[in-house]
């Protein structure tokens, strides 16, 4: 189980991530994607979802023809941890160019 | 395009549907699916996702691990049509007995 991401540390991993913001109400960051349509956020989300039962680290998300928003944190921890944000990092990755 | 659903005939269409509540602040109808876990949940929303493509007809959607949270309305009429209740049959159809 990791630790939440705190102070200094936080900040930088934050930093690092593009267009991810934190979740005002709880500790958590969230990211909107957008797609031409819904086939294109379902080829999207079809990668996160191997991606996230291949690791066993979920997101919580919501999809609207070709809008996924994606809300991530870690629940051993009820929180942000360096798996969010490497999580995150790979969503960046398999989103297309303009989403990143 | 197909017309809203008012008046008897709406009355009559959701008393049909299983779980199915209407949404309040907008016209469209919502119900929440529950799977063991994700890898369960998200077989039914594939399925649904081909469902959705083939017939041009999209939810919005919610998932978080094994739960499904599922809103349609028909984006043409601005409101529910028998198209809803057709699909919200085919999705009852889809889901696991205990979910109907």
């Amino acid at each position: 189980m990791s630790d939440r991401l705190v102070g200094i540390k936080r900040q930088t991993a934050l930093k690092e991530l593009h267009g991810w913001a934190e979740v005002l109400e709880r500790d958590a960051i969230r990211k909107t994607y957008h797609f031409p349509d819904f086939a294109a956020a379902w080829g999207f989300m079809n990668q996160v979802a191997l991606l996230a039962e291949r690791q066993q680290h979920h997101p919580e998300w919501f999809n609207d023809l070709g809008r996924v928003e994606v809300i991530l944190y870690t629940r051993s921890a009820d929180g942000v941890t360096q798996a969010d944000v490497d999580f995150a990092h790979r969503l960046d990755q398999m989103a297309p160019p303009d989403n990143r």
